[in-house]
């Protein structure tokens, strides 16, 4: 077929080259009105007409399933206990699944799809485990399985990532994705307590589940960097294979070293595209103080992308929260009943990306060494990593009395680690009391 | 007509409701092959299989108009001094306009509108004088009128507030808008060096134009932010209408009180919705050292989006250079190509928004008074401002043996001035050394 013309009759309502016939009605099913889903219901009610406006359609809420009861709802008359009641119903087209976790939620998603039906969720849990499952059914169906407010909670990034990376090889991904480890590390920064402390606080400040695991052990951060490493390099990437350190590790002490040489300790999830290789690895990382990251406190999140034209853009926002990540769901409607065209990526349960083992990641990184004959230690450990090691100055002198601090250039972690294995045993006898990546 | 079906066969190419008809073809003439011109041509050819993968249909470039020659260049073949070779040719539907200013790129875009081929920008004194009217006739005719690469150069700023902010009440904008500046006060405050030796260095360096006007006094970032607020507000703001102090007066002893202060002074735009009022104004600030902004070195520029759900984001990157501009406007070619739906935005000529006078802004200020009876000038201050005021501790000693500075609470500019004019005839006759918008 030819070449069509780019002149278009005004009166028709379409792109250049593409007819498009708009769409009736986007007719909204939201599963699970826990903290998440009732704000979808909320912001979907009280932007009806904005948001009907803006897409061009009617955006119509109808179902809410939970099997809880919530007499005292608005939407008293919208509530089911019936999966059927909302995957039987020809008028629902669009589902937000805000369950979490992967048992129900991945039975009722895999239905939904396989009906055609489109789902937007924020379970960052499903994504990373079944998201390449759940968009192969959505491609064999014509339908979205979209996923704004899975990572980044209120920061628009996948959305960025789809569209204003499009012309972009990006390179690397850093940022600080877990609310409640920042908000701890936050807290022991800036009032000198201990892990445990800030993490009872997190706690009463509803930050920390009563099973914190997911978060303090950087498992909720693997996640999110696997989703966001699978959608910058248009592969799906297994978060099994990522290597993690939490931050249940880090001491007061850690923080204190961090404040006395200018650094500032996030939990950091990073991923990186090498010649054709791909690092990927969360871990508490010393961030220099006047890096944009080290400004990133509280509960907010921010991830830092790196690619060939546009270099580093930061994205900054609020990680989680119930009107962040509820707009975050709503912004995924609005864009199905605008009009957006299914992109269903390159992921492929039977061709999963290879991530490298967590030592061959490159970085440079902080070493923190004490000996009872400082200059004996420091000539050590300038003698082993020779041209790749700058010194760092230690402004607390009750620190520094024993210790020094050093910064290596980029190297792989395995390479570090042989070097300072030898460190025992050489002149100064240092030893190193903290070693973690740096970012500068 | 009635419902649609959500279920749509899996060969059909389309989302909900909509049927798709692929365009063939995206064929791309560059006007102005300068900086960010010959960029975009290199982007384009550099990724033309790429871009065409991601979009479904073939995005070639077929010309580039430039009055200079370029014999050197890759695209020798494509080069017409001639504009009607554009104009005239019904293959070229899409259009970058690369040349800046509003003389012949206001001549070129208005005809190429009308001729229904889509215009992409990254002449931001063009969006700000007429892109009212460039959206008009881009809505007479279906086509588009884009310009992410206007504001913010590599940041995605304007797609976002298109696509995330769908769902959003946007209540403020501010920003660091313009690279330039922020070199030059960066410079200033990192080496102590005076306005006149940062114009200098930043001339050097290719940041600031033989006639820098437009970045020191402010008139840039007040195009930006003024489109920005077009955007947010969805109503035309003429950037004529906001008030406007530039950095041209900001002296190194100026830098010296916000360091000692613990503060940062950046040259900011800001614009905000409160009751149905717009309020803006581009000016040097007072920013907290560890407020995100205050992060935002060298040539880089920040936007930060305050809106009812998301809360505040921040986005940050590289605010111009070749690259970065320039995938931008790629970016803006491949979204046309990917079938992205005209919007027109409501801005009309004849309903420009109402920007309230300068002086109405409320905001923080910080104030810093000298006096030879500092005591007695602290208690005029006040008494003057009564409980909105905040005694800021001054570190370096001998900036604060004869001075007292203060942080306002959110206050009018008009109300601040007809108090601090009372100053000098009340005890400690404190005399106001320096007073600025502040940013905690």
């Amino acid at each position: 077929m030819g070449y069509e013309s780019a002149r278009l009759s005004p009166e028709t309502n379409h792109t250049i080259g593409k007819v498009i016939k708009m769409a009736k009605r986007i007719t909204v099913a939201v599963m699970g009105y826990g903290v998440v889903g009732s704000g979808v219901c909320s912001i979907l009610a009280d932007r009806q007409e904005k948001n009907t406006a803006y897409a061009g359609c009617d955006v119509r809420l109808k179902r809410i399933l939970d099997i809880r009861d919530y007499p005292d709802s608005l939407f008293i008359n919208l509530f089911t206990k019936n999966f059927d009641d909302i995957l039987e119903d020809p008028e629902i087209n669009v589902v937000a699944e805000c369950i979490g976790g992967t048992g129900v939620a991945y039975k009722f998603t895999k239905a939904l799809l396989e009906k055609g039906k489109s789902v937007v969720t924020s379970n960052k849990a499903m994504v990373a485990a079944h998201g390449c499952e759940m968009l192969e059914i959505a491609k064999s169906n014509g339908c979205h399985y979209i996923f704004e407010a899975a990572v980044g909670g209120g920061i628009p990034i996948i959305r960025t990532l789809r569209n204003s990376y499009a012309c972009e090889d990006i390179k690397e991904i850093f940022g600080i994705l877990n609310g409640t480890t920042n908000y701890m590390l936050t807290k022991m920064r800036s009032e000198g307590t201990d892990y445990s402390e800030a993490l009872e606080d997190a706690r009463k400040r509803g930050y920390a589940e009563a099973d914190p695991t997911d978060d303090v052990e950087g498992y909720d951060a693997c996640r999110k960097i696997a989703i966001l490493a699978s959608l910058a390099w248009n592969r799906f990437v297994d978060y099994r294979d990522i290597a993690v350190t939490g931050i249940s590790k880090v001491t007061a002490a850690d923080i204190a070293i961090a404040g006395a040489t200018g650094n500032v300790i996030k939990l950091v999830g990073r991923c990186r595209m090498d010649n054709g290789k791909l690092y990927a690895m969360v871990s508490p990382v010393m961030v220099r103080e006047d890096n944009p990251l080290a400004g990133v406190s509280e509960s907010y999140n921010s991830i830092l992308v790196n690619s060939d034209n546009l270099d580093n853009c930061m994205f900054y926002g609020r990680g989680a929260g119930r009107l962040p990540t509820a707009s975050a769901v709503v912004s995924d409607i609005v864009d199905i009943a605008s009009g957006l065209r299914p992109i269903y990526y390159d992921w492929n349960q039977d061709n999963v990306a290879k991530v490298e083992e967590g030592d061959e990641f490159y970085s440079e990184f902080f070493i923190y060494v004490e000996s009872d004959d400082i200059a004996a230690a420091e000539a050590s450990v300038k003698e082993l990593l020779r041209s790749k090691v700058q010194q760092t100055e230690i402004k607390d002198a009750t620190l520094g009395a024993k210790a020094v601090a050093f910064t290596t250039g980029k190297m792989r972690y395995r390479d570090l680690k042989v070097s300072l294995d030898l460190l025992a045993d050489m002149p100064g006898k240092g030893k190193v009391r903290l070693c973690m990546p740096a970012v500068l």
